[in-house]
Formats: C-alpha cells, structure tokens, sequence
C-alpha cells in the first residue's frame, strides 16, 4: 500500500449496488478533500463501469476487481460461508486481509458480512464477536451506540465486550480521553430489565475495569447525549436506530407540511431558508449510516442496504476516518485490563487469539 | 355510577405527584369539553387539595380519598404485591374493581401497577399477561405499538396474544374496520430475529387468526405507518418508545436553534409562526403519553413516570375514550377464534378464567 488509504467496496451490496456506491464515492471524495483515498471495487465489471461513466472523479479513484458472484440478502451467514467464496463481499474483505486495503465497505447481508469478516479477518484477541457501532447525532455531539444487527442476541459477558470495544472506539474515533459508558435498559434502577443487563451491569461496576462506566440509561437519553457511548444487545439496538430513523423521517415531513401549509408559512420559510437548510442537514437520517464492525483484525463498515448516496458517502468517511487511527491499541489495553481483573472469566481470559488461516 | 363517566387517580404516582396530575386534570377537563367526567383521587389529602386550590375547575370534578400509603419507584413487583394494600395505586385499582370508577390512570411504578392490575381485575379469559400499548403519531395517522413496558420478555405465545389485543384494541379506539398487523424485528425476511419473532411469525401466518397480519415490520416501519398494530416485547418496545420521545425532543431543540441563530432566520420564524405553532403541537412528546394494560378485566392506563401536565391529561382522555369504547367484546372474538384453530395451543385453551378473587 501507498501512502494513500485504500478502502474495499462491495459494490453490489445494498438495494441498489453499483448505482448507490459509485455515486457514494464520487460525493465522499468531495468530502475527503485534499485526503489520498482510492477504492477497489468488487463486482459486475460492465454494471460498475456504467456507472463510473457518469462519475468521472470517482473513476480516476477506482480499481475494478471483476466477479459475477454475489451474496443475496436473504442469504443465512452459515449458507454465505460455505458458498459465499469469491463473491463480491468475500472479495471485498479478503482485500483487507490480503493487506490490499486499509478498510472494507459493505452495504450487503449483515449476518454474511459479519460471519466472513470472523472467519478472514479473526477476532482481536480475546474478543468473542464483533458488534456494528452507529454513530449517534446528539444534543452534545456524538454518541456511539452498539451493536445496532450484527448479533440477535448477547448474553453478560458478550454485553461486556461491546463496553470496552465502544469505549476504545470512542476514545480513537472522536479523541476523548475517558469516554462515559452506559448500558441500555427500561429504566435506571439497579433491579430494572432481564438477566443478562443486570449481571453486564455486575460485571462493568465491579470487575475493575478501567472504564467510565455510568450505570444503566434508556432509550431518551440516547438522544440527550447523557453518556458517549451506549451499550444493547443488537436486537433492540438495531430497533432503536431504526425507530430514531423513522422518527426523524417523520419530523421532516411534518416540518415539509407545515411549511408549505399556507401563503404565509412558504414566505416565512422562504426567508428562513437558510437556517433550515442547515437544520435538515443535522437531522439527515444518511449522517447516520455507516457502522464500523467492532472486534476484527481489521476495518470493516456496514452500509445500510437502503442508503442513498450521501448515506454511503457517509459510511465511506467513516471508513476513511477509522483507517487512520489507532483505536485497536486502546481495545487492547482494555482487554488486558478485563483478563487482568478476572482471570478465567468470560472469553477475555487473556490467551493467545487463535492462530491465523493456514492459507495466509 | 351515573352516566358520567369516573376516572380513578393515582394522585401519588410519577415523579412529580399531585403537582402534575391536578393541572393535568384541569387540561383534561378542557379537552374533553362536553363530556361528563369525574375523578376520584388518591393520595396524601393535604397535598392534593393544595394542588386543587390553585384549579378551580378541577376541584369541582375531583373528590378526594386519603392514604398516606404510597409504593415507591424502586419497590419490586412481588414486593408491592405483599405490602402495597391501601397504597394509592392499590386504591385506584380498586376502584375500578368495586365499580366505583370506569378506568383508573397511574403514572407509578409499572411492575406494581401491572401485578396489582392483575390481582385485582384478572385477565380476561385466556390470556396470560397485560402489555401496555402506546399510540404512535404516523406519516399515516396513529399506530399501536405494544408492549412499551409491562413485560421484560416475551415468548412467542405472548406476542401472539399482544397482536390479538393489539388489533382490538385499535379496532375499538380508532374505528378501524380490520388494522394491519406486524411482527417488529431485524429485518423484514423469514428467517430474520430470534426464535420468540420468528415462532409468532408462523403461528400468526398459520394458525387461522382472522387478523389481517403482515408480517415482519422494522424500527422505521413505526414512524411511516406501514401497519396499524406494531407487535414487541417490552424491552424492545419500551427502548423504542423512549428512543422516538428522545428523537423527537432532539429535532425540536436543533429546529429551535436553527430559528434563533439569525435575525434573518427569526424574521422567518415569526412569519411562519402559526404553521411552527402547529407542527410542534404535532410533535409534542407529551401526546403520546398515556399506555393502556391491555388484556385485564377492565381499564387501566399507565401514564410516563415524568410525563408533564399536558402529557398526563392526554393519558387522561385515552382512559376516557377506551371507558366508552367497546375493546373487550373484540378481544373476546378474537380469542375464540385463536382456541378455534389452534385447541391446546399456548394460553389460550378456550378454558373459563380463572376464578375471582374470594374477596369480591
């Protein structure tokens, strides 16, 4: 590799793949700057040349890695695994494994893109599974919220990791020096919500673990930025990012209405425009997209399947962002924290990772 | 009772007590205009007749029942069930139980509200436990999203039977001649979610419930009102609820700054005045508080722990319109015909509920 960051596409990934990702480079290179970023695209060699056709910046930037193979989105992870060689999201992460990219970008099936990024890329070393992180637009900036789908369930110890992961994600991604923590619940009295919050809670506040743990928050606080980092289970984390989505949505259209509800609402918001602009512009549902995976020897980032280009740009970014910086240091340092506080327990038993795919 | 209708008053409940539930009476006596409506009231008598004396109004339709017994926020179901006779959530069951009030409204303690609910008024026949649903505003009108709260978890019989409360529920409060139904999950694909969703999927597909169920919906499926009734379990629900309240309170406070951060941008807002005036009243958080226990042998309505006056008075005329709607010949229709297609299966037998308490 160059000086320059390299990322990874999946570029059939998504709803609308080529047609979505192309336009998504072309409008994250606007953002990047003066920044040398190039991308590797994997799939329909003729389908991605189409698009880069209209997208003449974006075609200078990009390398096309031809494969007729793809991955469908109903696809089970176990089924992707087994058949799923040689895909345009296999090809994808392999690039980053293979040492050819600095990061992957995918806007395919979550469960495939998780199970293969495990299966090349292996968990950091005493991690179990990794977990999808969305970055939060808040009353106080940013909240990291994980993991947002990549697991359907977790149990304590898993609840654990997604903590010291997120931290160390925070810390590295948004340069705060000791990221507050909170683990989601129905409430914030120490006896709310089932088993496994309430022994991840034990764990967080007593295994000495060295992180700015805060206890339990619910869904509103999220939004109010109480802590920078918010820590569920993927089922009712995806729900929730998903719920803010919609809801934003929602407040949009209504804002549309109102606007346009009369002669003297469209003179007042003409006058306003420029403020209003501004103001959709924080409240974009696509600033959202892009969740890094969580937990790899390597970068991964999941696009939303049905984000639109600004959408990608915006996982690309973060990509880009997470490339150069050095946040599997600070994972790393938590970790041997964790093994060091309690030994033997959970998957942080501070053993070797496993060793690596005997074809590397 | 006389043909007014009587809301019984856990004066006690919620954050803020009788400072919020008497103004919020006085807002609901307003809103509901003609209509003959009572309260009775249960509490500390010096503190709520305080309240009374700035609310006129008010105190014309209250009366007032004295208990010093109050259960806390932090007190356990089991707990509250032993110990809590005599408390004013207890009397404010009570009295729904005696006949003495149509509906009764708690913005207390959940798990205590829903064990005493169930204690005192029973389920109605066959089904198992109460869920709380909460009225979502839509892209498309209002949605029913339950379980919000009552419930922690949830297996695939109980999400059954909150689809079949769900879709009475809606039919009888908005008139609905036969509501959508959906299953919230992860995606939208069969074999998405974990076991719980994906059961309920194929018992509601196949079991010949005359529910028009569409399957699985997602978090923004909320907002766009892509079904009338959203099927969850409590956690989920309950994070989703408060994940929307906290969305919508985040975009209200970036549009307000965006009105104030120019002369020019205020010119426009003070044109456009009575279109904002209007949309904000559409995204008031306060008008989705006010959940229905659905599923007891009468009608219980749980008001948010820190709802404000405005909140507690539309959780006020939900209790009023469900004491005059009739959801319970609904559910019972729709259980018959669950037992019908489905003997043996889960809790709903067909066999007689349970006895009533020896007391009654």
């Amino acid at each position: 590799m160059s000086d320059s960051i390299v990322i990874s596409i999946d570029a059939m990934g998504g709803d609308h793949g080529p047609a979505v990702a192309v336009p998504g480079i072309a409008l994250a290179l606007e953002r990047l700057g003066g920044r040398k970023v190039r991308f590797l695209l994997f799939g329909d060699q003729a389908l991605i040349e189409a698009e880069l056709a209209r997208a003449p910046a974006a075609r200078a930037a990009c390398d096309i890695r031809h494969t007729d193979k793809v991955i469908t989105s109903d696809e089970k992870a176990a089924q992707a695994l087994r058949r799923g060689k040689g895909s345009s999201l296999w090809n994808t992460v392999e690039a980053v494994k293979e040492g050819e990219a600095n990061a992957a970008l995918s806007g395919g099936n979550t469960g495939a893109l998780m199970a293969i990024s495990k299966l090349l890329l292996r968990m950091n070393g005493g991690l179990d599974r990794p977990a999808i992180v969305a970055s939060w637009p808040t009353l106080r900036g940013v909240t990291a919220v994980l993991d947002v789908g990549a697991n359907i369930e977790s149990d304590a110890a898993q609840l654990v990791e997604f903590a010291i992961m997120g931290e160390a994600f925070y810390a590295a991604v948004h340069g705060a020096e000791r990221p507050t923590v909170g683990l989601l619940n129905v409430g914030s009295e120490e006896q709310k919500g089932h088993e496994e919050v309430r022994e991840a809670n034990r764990i967080l506040r007593e295994a000495g673990i060295n992180i700015d743990y805060r206890g339990f928050v619910e869904g509103d606080d999220i939004a109010k930025g109480t802590v920078d980092v918010v820590v569920t289970d993927g089922f009712s984390g995806n729900i929730a990012l998903k719920t803010a989505e919609g809801t934003a949505r929602f407040v949009r259209s209504v804002m549309r209405d109102a606007f346009t509800s009369s002669l003297q609402a469209k003179i007042g918001a003409m006058i306003a425009a420029p403020a209003l602009r501004k103001m959709r512009d924080r409240l974009d549902p696509s600033s959202v997209n892009g969740g890094p995976l969580l937990g790899l020897n390597g970068i991964v980032v999941k696009s939303h399947g049905g984000a639109d280009a600004r959408g990608y740009a915006n996982a690309i970014c973060i990509a880009a962002d997470l490339a150069s910086s050095g946040y599997a240091a600070q994972i790393d340092r938590n970790l041997k924290q964790l093994a060091a506080a309690m030994p033997g327990q959970g998957p942080s038993d501070g053993s070797a990772p496993e060793p690596l795919e005997t074809s590397q």
